[in-house]
């Protein structure tokens, strides 16, 4: 009953256990009246007119005409020939940021209690250019790939996201002392936001102090912003704080729309079998609810997952319990037909 | 009255803490009766005949005649034409492995007490090369510069250690999966080397993987090795796990000798006050006796310190204690005298 005009989605329910927690979210969407269809695809690649191997067309066109989407985990097709399927979609929708929220979750008890921090990894290019030579026999260069307009996108996300979000720090972490050119660029970027938002408090810290602090004290650390390679690292020992990759969201944004993905893997040693934690990628789809401006179905379905973890008899066998997917799916889908 | 003949090390005892941490071991290594000798080196820069400033030769003379030294805390220079002087340290006596073994301490309490792992870094290429290029204007590219013989040789080094020093496993850390040719050539030289040594048990992990799993559960991982960027960071993530980088030893280890380090910074605040922690620097000197294979020097030193660390009463304020640095020496000199 919260009204709106029902919305298109597109859906990639993914590889071994994608099919199972996208039906779940599916499920627990439904029960919460969420004003959203899903349009299902796959993203299997196959071979084009030109002979290589892609992203099929209908699933491209399907993100470009609903502009968002939500993703479950993919497999890394074999072969040489092959780059990531994850990489592929970043690149093709141009997803510039990706934003990895990690919070302590409450009743979930780790060795650390205190973690709230958002990982802001440029997502475009850095360390993952792609471009790499070998120069001679045993000696290969990788180009690290920094410029002023990707720097500065992220950055501004940064800013804005901290913002609009009601969080006070935004910390560049780099290496720029190592890597002076590069880093150096990307650091000014952010000095340059930084200078554009004086509201919001700005820091710079190197990275391997980052990774030191935040084991120490993850409270130290509020939004982090960072070229693509240290988020990758950031933001899985981030979510290793908390409880690991089955726990986290993360969000890819782009100019034109956003793709909403867990980021563990595809788990094919328990797909089928009703065992998957389905939180990952339901935590996912409520970040795509508040980037759809559905915050109060966001609010409710949010709550109720975390208020399921908390009991433990709810608990699938990734935090340590008995509970099957489809019963925790169910209890979810319980609370928020009472509250909706 | 361990019987040996008198060597001769060089000591670079480095800026702020510096001095009254070099001192510290320099008493503490008197009192244990070990059979070295210090030559003390300054190594600020000063302007060559080319105008260009360096380190002084004097310094690199005594490195390079006696092939071991100890090194205190460096600042950096200020100013854009230097590099860091550690690095520059590490490039002129190619010190190709830096080890760095973070162990749970008996008695100081962190978050984790199972922590004992040794990262190996490969530490003259990498991310590290110094390699970059503004391309266009806003377009820079740093290069991440991996070689067959750097890695064959730091992949070597590791097996080598893993087995001279009882460790069971050694993980080669990579992102092949996105730096396909670099790390994949860094991985390869790790594979060759795993076949080469078929009595050490090996696995490849991702960075991230690793990362996640380390704050998770640190008993997974025993000898860890890989480029040199990766371990910049890991290892300054493992010393959070264990309480600092006021407690991790860190050598560099060469062809042709070795220079031993602490890790941490020169701290100016607390500089000439007596409040300093010398137990990193005491350890890599702990760690340069095992090098020089005085081996029983090297465990009445190091269990001295160890022993006094888990007594509150003489721990530094850097532990949450009162001590003064020269208080903590004194009580270490105290029981090597007893038991030596
Ligand atoms: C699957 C892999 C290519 C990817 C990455 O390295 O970015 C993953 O680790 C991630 O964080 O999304
Ligand atoms: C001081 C700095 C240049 C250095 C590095 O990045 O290697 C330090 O962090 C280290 O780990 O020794």
């Amino acid at each position: 009953h919260y009204s709106s005009e029902v919305r298109t989605v597109t859906l990639i329910p993914g590889d071994g256990i994608g099919p199972e927690i996208s039906a779940a979210v599916q499920k627990i969407f439904a029960a919460a009246n969420v004003p959203i269809q899903w349009e299902s695809v796959d993203v299997t690649p196959v071979r084009g007119p030109d002979g290589k191997f892609g992203i099929p067309q209908a699933a491209i066109d399907s993100v470009n005409k609903h502009k968002v989407g939500l993703k479950g985990p993919l497999m890394t097709p074999v072969g040489k020939g092959h780059r990531s399927l994850n990489l592929a979609l970043r690149k093709e929708f141009n997803l510039y940021a990706n934003v990895r929220p990690c919070r302590s979750l409450e009743g979930y008890k780790t060795l650390y209690d205190n973690v709230d921090v958002i990982t802001i990894r440029e997502n475009t290019e850095g360390e993952y250019s792609g471009i790499e030579h070998e120069i001679v026999d045993g000696v290969v260069q990788s180009i690290k790939l920094i410029t002023e307009e990707a720097s500065t996108r992220v950055a501004e996300f940064a800013f804005q996201y901290a913002k609009e979000n009601g969080r006070h720090k935004v910390t560049a972490v780099h290496k720029a002392n190592i890597m002076r050119m590069s880093d150096g660029l990307f650091l000014r970027c952010c000095r340059d936001q930084a200078e554009k938002h004086p509201d919001v408090k700005f820091e710079e810290k190197y990275l391997d102090t980052v990774c030191l602090n935040m084991v120490q004290d993850p409270g130290l650390y509020d939004v982090l912003v960072m070229p693509n390679l240290y988020g990758d690292i950031l933001s899985d020992m981030c979510a290793g704080l908390i409880g690991g990759l089955g726990l986290t969201p993360s969000g890819n944004i782009g100019l034109n729309g956003a793709l909403f993905e867990s980021v563990h893997g595809t788990a094919p040693d328990i797909a089928g079998q009703d065992k998957a934690n389905p939180t990952a990628l339901l935590l996912s789809a409520v970040m795509m609810l508040r980037y759809m401006k559905l915050v109060q179905h966001a609010d409710l379905i949010e709550n109720a997952c975390l208020d399921v973890i908390k009991e433990e008899k709810f608990r699938t066998g990734d935090l340590g319990g008995n509970a099957k997917c489809s019963e925790f799916t169910n209890e979810i889908c319980r609370r928020v037909e009472n509250r909706g």
